[in-house]
């Protein structure tokens, strides 16, 4: 089958280095800080975005080399099938990030809740929508005993 | 800069046909069933996702044909910036969609809440985790005049 093909529309920048310890789930980083530079033929893109308080980050995990399809996540001490997990060693390393938008300036956005090593290129950039009704019941699986 | 290639690891099977209107919004399309043909290389990846009840497909909309960076969404009258939007006329065309997991058969993901076409190639799964927490403030900017 042929390849999908996709170009970066832009790069992270974060104050999490590639040696460091990626924070194993979303809850661990809503404090960290960090830009997005959207490159300069995209910002047109960003039109009206500075209204949503928060946006996804569709991006590709660069570093990730090569795929498992049973993984161990740092949070747990059994395997799980990957698409049952967050790890990076999925077949297409695609991460989805929920960030909170602090500010558009220019083709900067500020934002809060990275959990993305700093130069991950970013694929896609997308208004947050809350997904699910409040009332929906929700569960998680084997990571609901780790949460909180 | 040299492209990002992936491969699809499954297709969606949907009753919305390439030329049906789909829906706009997500919360139109809560009811709309179909299926997850995960390819059998990847089976192993779908270990204890049925713990779940809810997932995320990222999909490559394959039959967005070039991209716009200011578009106007079917539920609005004024054009936004693309990445303020949902549209496929992405530059990266891909796809979001949190489904509720009714059934794991095989290789089979049984779902409710598609909102993409019949044939729609699969990049990713992810477990659905909450993404925020109850009490945040979210501003959905131009498109909270729509919701409802």
């Amino acid at each position: 089958m042929e390849d999908i093909r996709y170009q970066p529309i832009g790069i992270v920048h974060s104050p999490i280095r590639q040696e460091d310890h990626v924070p194993p789930r979303p809850t661990h980083s809503k404090s960290i800080e960090g830009t997005v530079e959207v490159f300069p033929e995209y910002t047109d893109g960003l039109q009206d975005l500075d209204g949503f308080s928060h946006i996804v980050l569709l991006c590709h995990l660069h570093l990730s080399n090569g795929h498992k399809l049973v993984v161990k996540p740092p949070s747990d001490t059994t395997s799980h099938g990957v698409f049952a997990t967050r790890s990076p060693m999925r077949p297409n390393p695609i991460s989805m990030t929920v960030v909170q938008l602090t500010a558009v300036e220019g083709s900067i956005l500020r934002v809060t809740g990275l959990d993305l090593i700093d130069g991950t290129p970013v694929l896609d950039i997308k208004p947050y929508f809350p997904a699910l009704r409040d009332n929906e019941d929700i569960r998680t699986g084997w990571a609901a005993r780790k949460e909180g």
